[in-house]
């Protein structure tokens, strides 16, 4: 296993982390420019903020730094109550593997939806299986695109809390299924099996309470473990969304799930990606970086 | 499936639904008698209740009213940091299944517990394989005791939200493993196959989110399955443990997982157990009990 504690060229910080610096809105231009400053050799942006810092600035920054995107977050959000719905779900996910390819990410991660609706506090319907069966198909018409750009696609998997609302994809046996059904062959980006088109994305804070996670880890293998996000689980958590904890602070033993990671071929960014409204989202994003860079070496 | 809507004799009322009225504490005495009121024909008591009104007292009240117990709650927390806090666990348990016995109770639930202190805010570790394997050696030594006394143990997996704190077995397959490993004859009761001695409570705030969650109802079968569970899952839930919805306020099919249920065997009571600090537990309890019954013939 990788021992992170000399430097931190395996951390990737996902731009969500720092997305607010006591409480306000900060450009990605600014988030990029303090990770470089601090020898920070990747991060994951949000569409969102990459729309309004504009793509082309983003890009040449990007370059300008030599920063790696670990992956971009995000497509997915397949689910919709008519096939109108699924059409522009389809053609967004498209802008966002372009995005993706004009960044260079290491893949684009998928948050596949959930049941129609219910993000806005009203679902449509509460048929799981319907979601489903539009998320895998919804991903397949992704896929040819994604392939025809060599742009891998990564599930990643929700913790269960989330089915309802933003993933009805809820486990790595879950989003494995799925990858062996619409990607045997892990065919991928230079047409051999070294890296599958499709594959997933392992946030320990979605997956870390599952018994078969080693289990699911190992099956995926290298060519299939596309991104490890990391943060904690606080007991108690306060908020279903915004209360994730930093590295170290909470109970998921993240060293050991890097090890299931790294004992199947995994070797690249551990990817920090903490939403918090309450804490530290209201303290200075530098500390919060400094923060992410000595819990990243201390491996907690 | 059986039809609810002419009465509501397969209704049972899980004592925690109705704990508070207005806010206000209310003993278990004036719950059962409130129940016994309106024809209900099922109670599943909590043990601190019966034991603030007493259990003489509560038995008597029981067999006056010819209640029958759906289950009773709860037995569990098994993990500890040391041997003797292990051993604490398992006598509160022989206790439990006492108290199960003189109740007349359908089972004796199980929330198995995860790990240690994380419930008081501090886990003592993060070794979930430990926790696990605590709650499988607990079960077994308690399983002994409650076959000498014809009480069967029902392991309820909780959502994975409560791994750290409350049960670290969170998943159907994970239980019906356990119960393979520790009763595999599904011995039972009446020493035949009928009712194994160790089977699951099915609650669907816990399990609906899972797409094994078919699959293993009826790998259970009618011999394992020894309690279903009903309330509602709410978009968005603002509460990890107090946000329960009344059924039909949220977005989980309960009829479909109760035909799954009847489909395996399943022909006992539909519980409702809603945990609700924000708003069923400020209402006054009769309009909360009448909402019950008037849900459950509903069938929502």
């Amino acid at each position: 296993m990788r021992d992170f504690s000399a430097d931190h060229r395996w951390l990737s910080i996902n731009t969500a982390t720092v997305r607010k610096s006591r409480g306000v809105e900060q450009p990605l231009t600014d988030i990029i420019e303090a990770c470089a400053q601090r020898g920070i050799k990747a991060i994951s942006p949000w569409r969102d903020q990459v729309a309004a810092a504009g793509l082309p600035a983003v890009s040449r920054l990007v370059k300008t730094h030599g920063l790696t995107l670990s992956g971009y977050c995000r497509g997915g959000m397949f689910p919709a109550v008519d096939a109108a719905g699924r059409q522009a779900a389809h053609d967004d996910n498209r802008r966002a593997v372009d995005e993706a390819c004009e960044l260079n990410a290491a893949c684009l991660v998928l948050v596949v939806g959930g049941l129609p609706g219910a993000l806005a506090g009203q679902a449509a319907h509460k048929d799981m299986a319907l979601s489903r069966n539009q998320v895998s198909d919804g991903i397949a018409a992704l896929l040819d695109y994604a392939i025809q750009n060599n742009m891998p696609l990564a599930i990643e998997p929700l913790h269960p809390m989330y089915a309802a609302d933003r993933a009805c994809i809820n486990t790595m046996e879950q989003a494995l299924d799925i990858c062996d059904a619409l990607d045997p062959p892990r065919t991928g980006k230079d047409g051999k099996t070294q890296q599958a088109a499709l594959g997933v994305a392992v946030d320990v804070y979605h997956v870390w309470w599952d018994p078969k996670l080693q289990q699911q880890i190992e099956r995926a293998g290298k060519s299939r473990l596309m991104a490890f996000h990391v943060c904690d689980w606080l007991t108690p958590t306060t908020d279903l969304l915004n209360d994730r904890g930093m590295m170290g602070d909470g109970v998921i033993d993240i060293p050991k799930i890097r090890g299931w990671m790294e004992g199947s071929g995994f070797g690249g960014y551990s990817e920090v990606e903490i939403f918090s409204s309450s804490n530290w989202c209201q303290r200075d994003s530098d500390e919060v970086l400094d923060c992410c860079i000595a819990r990243h070496r201390s491996d907690v």
